[in-house]
């Protein structure tokens, strides 16, 4: 009842004693006590915490946001935050290393026990992205000639430092990775079983400098719970785990999105409230300004018909839909093609194959739109001024001729701009859309101009 | 290295004898037998797969493309067929339930057993989309007055029909939710301990009707192996696992970017190339169709001020331009709001919050593009013919001050849309883009004609 109130309302955790609070705090999920505790004052939030368990603790804090660690541990002696990263999972702890200001690393380095230290110091170092930068080294491991009820045991032990105990690892002297078994296998097989007789020999597995998110795409793909990493010489120095691979998955669909959209920066996941106006700003300007210039080129291309334009006001009546329904046609394609490469279900080789089903797909889009907008011209389109003699019917052919083009240009180059990207080790997300609705206004333009041109404008 | 032969090769295992094939099949993980074998002729998958152990043919099966196991299902004897599903974890079977032609439903039907037949009524009776449809029944239960060994020796047993035994569900006698154990907890607790005193008595569950994208992030957000689904009288029927929340996030991931360019369909990830020409078509004509229709409005707008456009042709010339920016400046806010709607960040309440954050970050590239365009046109716009008497400066402020209003307008029209989809409960995404960039082009050309006809246009 006590604990539902403070739900609630949790400010009203800052007057609450000792026993209350760690009563709280055992009765939820340490990431929903986070949640709850994260809404307070920055400097309420230590002193509140602090009367959890040592090891709770340290996972509730785990689960809040990074910046607020940062600003939380700011405030703390060195000791302290000390005694607080000993407990974090390694990899989250690393994390927050790697996010503190360099005089903070410099005094809470030495605070730390040797293992620590050098576990910071081993994680730390690979390139952001990577498997090695995601993965943690608390997991458990096993020796070849253990028997099942020794392996058991042994997990028992480990437990309380290793993330996962459900899978297990088996090293040579080396630390080469011989195998592996899951607490499922152990606990099906006799007492007396060699664990080199019962492990699986074959393990899937990931190198440092893997791409993280192929990685999370293997966890993913063989329902695993862990994946090991080994480094150069093959041996493990770390594995990542399924609820990480969860995560990259996410930071990378929100990273596609925004490039889609033509917004830079971090990517970071729940970061639209805690972003400033300024950085927003920063993030969006780049491309709109970039577009926004290069789409003064298509101004170049009316100015150069301006004469046709005058004559036949109704071409500028067109222009805004030509324009979309290029644009349109053009995402749907770079967007199919963009995640079908995401997916891995196609490749840049499969170039011709894709621009085959492309055209095929735009043919037909081409036809009904270009028997829609010959019936909207032919029909509707005489109120607009022209030259006397021309016949509506002729303007009609050439306008829908014009948009059937444009359909299947932009389809095309939709396709080839991600396909191109992809060739070249680029990002195919950020050429897809909105570069792409710059570029076909500009091809669009040309292609509608040039044949109003010759269809009609042989005056 | 024979089986290194076969990895290279898999047509290769239509000749290969029984005893290479097992060996085969054991060599490697099942999803990648079962991705090997898939690019084999139809008829010659099942034959191959019959020479795996039941459980194992079972297991690589279900790894094949739904499409795939109903055209294989569909050459084999109803008993064949029911044997096959009897192995098969529970959600996959009614999963390729749901996809056999009624006629094939109702002969597979009879010749299953007894239990698999309810357990397929039951978990095919929710609806798409719901905790309900994505759940398997396959989990483990245990009884509060166990101790800790008769607990793991429960698990031993549900082992080999257990989709994972890491968590255990402790039941009442009606099936009750009374707690959750994990089989790390019973392995590290005293072999006499009782169920009832180590189990966590706060479980975190779904309800069938629950949306499975909320579920997945439930299972996400607190690095779960498993969540339990209950009923309606709160008893356990099912459990969704992390893998299977892993494929609901790609998913919707798929979902969301298709929506986002207006393609419409089943969102099946890594469809591209299955799916056909005419599929495509199908999938992608609605919204392009509608929107050219949409399109055409902006067509009278252009025509209601033909005669201003016949003496500024240079009006024409920043209509794509303006458009364009419009429609980049209107996605990005769209996509940034459409993302923190998905992640539970924000809700629609926030509305004047985020109205108040985009309108200042509107107002900075307003000021920065306006700048731009100012300077465009007031230094290069000397070329375009107007009429005698109009200084180019009355016509560059006209010009920057509508693409500066277009910036603010579309911006706060992007936010909005997806707040106001969000607030009548409908998916945001489909309102975002490219819907969107054809509503601000309208009011676009609103706001730049209306100007223009203010500030030059007195004549």
């Amino acid at each position: 009842m006590k604990n539902e109130k403070l739900y609630a309302n949790p400010k009203l955790l800052t007057s609450a004693d000792s026993a209350t609070l760690r009563d709280f705090y055992e009765s939820r999920h340490p990431a929903i006590i986070s949640e709850l505790i994260s809404g307070l004052a920055e400097e309420d939030i230590w002193p509140l915490i602090q009367h959890a368990d040592k090891p709770l603790r340290a996972e509730i804090f785990s689960h809040l946001d990074e910046d607020l660690q940062v600003k939380i541990v700011g405030s703390l002696k060195s000791k302290d935050v000390a005694s607080l990263m000993t407990d974090m999972p390694p990899d989250k702890r690393t994390d927050l290393f790697k996010e503190l200001p360099e005089t903070l690393q410099e005094l809470v380095l030495p605070a730390l026990a040797q293992a620590e230290r050098e576990d910071i110091r081993t994680l730390s170092a690979h390139e952001e992205g990577t498997a090695g930068a995601v993965m943690t080294s608390a997991y458990a491991t096993l020796s070849p000639e253990l028997t099942t009820a020794q392996a058991i045991e042994r997990l028992r032990e480990v437990a309380p430092d290793s993330e996962t105990i459900y899978y297990a690892y088996v090293l040579g002297d080396q630390r080469q990775l011989l195998g592996f078994v899951s607490l499922k296998k152990l606990i099906l097989a006799h007492r007396a079983a060699r664990i080199d007789e019962i492990m699986h020999k074959r393990v899937l597995f990931a190198r440092v400098e893997d791409d993280q998110e192929e990685v999370a795409r293997k966890i993913q793909k063989y329902d695993l719970l862990a994946l090991p990493v080994i480094n150069a010489q093959n041996a493990l120095v770390g594995i990542v785990t399924h609820d990480d691979a969860f995560d990259i998955i996410t930071q990378e669909h929100t990273e596609d999105m925004e490039k889609f959209m033509g917004i830079v920066g971090s990517h970071e996941d729940a970061a639209y409230i805690k972003t400033s106006v300024w950085g927003h700003f920063k993030n969006r300007y780049p491309w709109v300004v970039a577009l926004a210039i290069l789409g003064l080129v298509s101004g170049f291309i009316v100015q150069h018909f301006e004469g046709l334009l005058l004559q036949f006001a109704i071409l500028a009546m067109f222009m805004p839909m030509l324009a979309d329904t290029g644009g349109n046609t053009g995402s749907q394609s770079a967007t199919l093609v963009v995640r079908a490469l995401a997916l891995k279900e196609i490749t840049s080789k499969d170039v011709m194959r894709i621009l085959g089903k492309e055209f095929q797909v735009a043919l037909l889009l081409a036809l009904l739109l270009g028997v829609i907008a010959f019936g909207r011209v032919f029909f509707f389109g005489g109120g607009s001024s022209m030259p006397d003699g021309f016949s509506l019917l002729r303007i009609a052919s050439a306008i829908s001729l014009a948009l059937g083009l444009q359909v299947i240009t932009s389809t095309l180059i939709g396709a080839l701009l991600p396909l191109g990207a992809s060739k070249l080790k680029l990002d195919p997300a950020v050429v897809a859309s909105p570069a792409l609705t710059t570029i076909v206004d500009i091809t669009g333009l040309m292609i509608y101009f040039t044949i109003a041109k010759i269809m009609i404008g042989g005056l």
